[in-house]
């Protein structure tokens, strides 16, 4: 079975296709895997039952839902997640948390009406600069939120930091890879990093630029902001924690447009507006059973190779949001992801691809999996 | 004649019409005026040339080059503009100067192309935070540019400041037009303000808002700025002042994009990029001839009516761009502008109007310059 694995092509090699990686590719690898099991007479080590989720970049509206219904057919020691990436360094990769993902708008308001900026420059407040200036008292210059409480959740033992350190990335490569010379400092390492709650401006407007730029005041002006969450601070408490700063910063915090009575009275205006559908963090504790049980099936079943890096990344929580809690929750299971697919697969967007190397590890991984008893 | 100047009509109804005000309305009055002149027999006491320059607009890109080419025929003692409005007060207004208009592109560079906000957020900085701190470095929280020398060659005489302290501008109610509480400090009065340069954050974007918005580190952030200069402080001088404050931000200034070399060389990249074809500004010395002859024609033409303030406003410089420069150089003369619309007229928007009232009291304006000797 093992000459099966050995590719008699560049490994090197990707297939671009929508979902080529992100999630045809390991449906594929899991497909295959049970077909070598199958003809060479094997029995998996463990009881397998499948869920598939075709929904999970619509944030998985129907699953929670789904999986509470059938929470007596879905009993099991341990959920495995195949979706995300492995690490860069190609070692097999196992994932026991994810960040969750709230997100918010952010609006500032000026004058009533865009104002003629020759009448007014140097007199009307300016809404774009006064939610510039709320912005740049949210973070330090090394990227560090300065909120109050916003990192604080976030406790790292020694075995966390430990696992934490022991990922490996190549920082200079990933600074390379997006062109960018500094990194924040939110924590000494990127592994670190993802382990706090993130505060990202995702998009900003006030007015227009370019083509149909006006010599205006704008009305007013919007930051969109998400933030990747933790299962200790999840959005509402770091929503809180925000709405609380704006109001410290002397904003009068409304839910949408001022009334003229606010206007008014308040000199600095402002509304906070979550989103729906958050998506939750996930993390199981790295000393537990699934935990020892993947690590043993990965290493194991890259060894065997013979000509593969074998000692499996750990990583506590990773950078994204997969629907990890809302299939693990209503199940109350233990989780576990297990990547397969290469990591610079450029998921979701148009030149998404699978490395053709990566289909052969990724079958060993599935029968790693498959055959090693929990 | 007096008689044909007082209206029998509501003084406050309004013509709602685009160019009601800006500029038909002077045009219509000054040939009123003209008709009422020829009807009961009356010589005008200065010698009239008429410019009508139909491109205001598009900031009069051919109005220097016609008036040069026709210096001899345009020979005068000085200028009269009726472009603007008159003070809010409804008191007659004569105004010796404008600022002048310059733009400018401000992009601040991120990655070197989205990325995304879960993978790279706390680790990739962000261009938009990057931008909002940029622009916060340029003003104090009470609107004061900040920038080295932005304001310093705004010098105000004891005339300038008590010529600006008599316009006596209602304050309360300009911020209940515009529905602001506030307003910026530069200087201890609206009028004060508007002899300093501004510097107008005229739009800002990053990424998308609404419903295009998606979970990245945007590309790069954008702010348009338009600054208002002074005679003293033209467009070059103030970009200059701003593009060595962004460098003194740690940002490596560039004329555009960032090549691979810049990326890997510099944390900090920025590009600015100056909008063509700016306007100048203009100003008259408030000591002058043209200035005498204009306070004594408003003042006696206003007085006449009995039941008109007619006392003039005089400003040393509006707020907004006028091609004053444009005209007036060229010829090298003295001018003043004298507005005759209601100062409320909303030129250049769908709601523009002319107040009826202003139309016999336009007339008077117009009758009164052209029956005084200079």
């Amino acid at each position: 079975m093992a000459e099966m694995l050995k590719p008699d092509f560049d490994p090197e090699l990707r297939v671009f296709a929508r979902a080529a990686s992100d999630d045809k590719g390991p449906i594929g690898m899991f497909l295959a895997a049970a077909d070598l099991m199958a003809k060479y007479g094997l029995k998996p080590a463990v009881k397998v039952k499948v869920i598939i989720d075709s929904e999970e970049e619509i944030n998985s509206p129907g699953i929670s839902a789904v999986v509470a219904a059938n929470k007596a057919l879905l009993a099991a020691d341990g959920l495995v997640i195949h979706d995300s990436a492995t690490h860069p360094s190609g070692r097999p990769t196992a994932i026991f948390g994810n960040r969750g993902l709230t997100a918010l708008t952010l609006t500032v308001y000026g004058p009533r009406a865009p104002l003629h900026s020759g009448h007014f420059g140097n007199y009307a407040p300016n809404p774009a600069l006064l939610l510039a200036r709320l912005l740049t008292s949210m973070k330090d210059e090394n990227g560090k939120v300065l909120i109050p409480g916003y990192y604080d959740t976030t406790k790292l033992s020694e075995d966390d930091l430990k696992v934490l350190r022991s990922a490996g990335d190549d920082e200079a490569a990933l600074l390379k890879r997006i062109g960018q010379v500094d990194h924040d400092k939110v924590a000494p390492s990127y592994q670190e990093a993802l382990q706090y709650p993130s505060l990202n401006i995702r998009g900003m407007a006030a007015a227009s630029v370019g083509d149909k730029v006006a010599n205006i005041i704008p009305r007013d002006a919007t930051a969109e902001l998400d933030l990747r969450t933790t299962t200790e601070a999840n959005g509402e408490y770091l929503a809180g924690l925000i709405a609380k700063h704006v109001k410290a910063q002397g904003f009068q915090v409304l839910s949408g447009p001022p009334t003229e009575e606010e206007r008014a009275k308040y000199p600095k205006l402002a509304s906070i507006k979550l989103a729906p559908a958050p998506a939750e963090a996930a993390r199981q504790p790295l000393d537990s059973p699934i935990r020892r049980w993947t690590e043993k099936a990965l290493e194991q079943s890259f060894a065997a190779a013979g000509n593969l890096p074998s000692k499996p990344v750990l990583i506590r929580a990773m950078d994204a949001t997969v629907p990890t809690y809302e299939i693990s929750h209503p199940l109350g299971l233990p989780f576990v992801l297990v990547p397969t697919v290469n990591a610079d697969n450029n998921q979701h967007t148009y030149d998404e691809n699978l490395r053709l190397g990566n289909y052969p590890t990724g079958i060993r991984t599935m029968l790693g999996l498959l055959s090693t008893p929990y």
